[in-house]
């Protein structure tokens, strides 16, 4: 048995979640112990799980237990429309927001050329074969609106406009509900730039 | 297998934890599963451990894996010093800002009748017992300065009484650091209610 005191381990323990601080840590310890010792086991038990066998989707790169995710392995799954995003969790995203029936790739990243992250790393040898094999008719861009998210965007764009795929981004602009006195002036120029013609 | 991807079954287990919503139970899977596998497998083992092994010390009611908390088992720990708090995150906060050396009471909870606490589930018998076969020399009252907090101070002054017991309670007033134009009003009241003589 260590010397710390076990409460102070998973006080410690919990800090390895992002965003919290040694007072969240206790009141997360002191919560699950005194009103939810079953969701604590529940949470330990889904995480070994988690961390031991979760890799990455031989088709998509999407995180999953499975060789292919469930959308990748799902044959009603639209083959001809591809969108790629940056993270699982713009996946988890597009999915709760809309009724894209198509595939993903996940880059699981972006280009910054700085930090070392270049094409290869974001498994864009692998999408590039797909092109030649199995191209989608539409690629749909969904990278992040950052210089990096541009970045990827513009190297996407190159690659599928040499294996003549269509290329469409998702729209960038004011978002809704949002009010113009308080949109940044990036986005505002961007949406003033990329007006519509209503018709 | 259950139907539910491993992902989605992780991100929902890790709202358990108080004050996590989704975004964050997803932003917290992810970083585990990208960044730190293994923090999140020791997480997972501590977690298991604490669930299973922390129950209350014999003495102090304080959350411990032993029969007996570190505190109540070290003999160089005062005896005739008693401080009663209401948590166990009260004994982190009062060992972590103080030299105390005296030994703890955890109430865990405060007299609240309404919501049928009373003082046989604060462990207050257990208490009168000490009070009469081991009583400290001084009992500190370290509840927390809201009505029920009192309400249980006034009672743990009624019962220190009763045994001859001296009893003093932690000082309250305005914080250090603190700007007498932002405190709030009860407190500066109180404050200045409870003025000391410079001498």
């Amino acid at each position: 048995m260590s010397a710390e005191p076990l409460l102070s381990q998973l006080i410690e323990s919990l800090r390895c979640l992002p965003g919290v601080g040694p007072k969240t840590a206790q009141r997360m310890a002191l919560h699950l112990l005194e009103r939810n010792r079953e969701g604590g086991l529940q949470l330990a038990s889904v995480l070994t799980d988690a961390m031991q066998n979760i890799g990455r989707c031989e088709a998509c790169r999407d995180l999953t237990e499975l060789g292919l995710c469930t959308i990748c392995s799902n044959p009603r799954r639209d083959q001809s429309l591809l969108c790629v995003v940056e993270s699982p969790v713009d996946v988890l995203a597009i999915e709760q927001a809309t009724a894209f029936t198509g595939r993903y790739f996940v880059l699981l990243g972006r280009l910054s050329p700085l930090d070392g992250i270049g094409p290869a790393e974001l498994g864009l040898d692998q999408l590039a074969e797909r092109f030649e094999n199995n191209a989608p008719d539409e690629l749909i861009i969904a990278t992040n609106p950052t210089v990096e998210g541009e970045a990827t965007s513009y190297y996407l764009q190159k690659m599928a406009k040499r294996n003549s795929i269509r290329v469409t981004c998702i729209a960038h602009g004011v978002p809704l509900g949002g009010e113009l006195e308080y949109t940044d002036q990036s986005t505002l120029a961007h949406a003033f730039g990329s007006r519509l013609l209503i018709d």
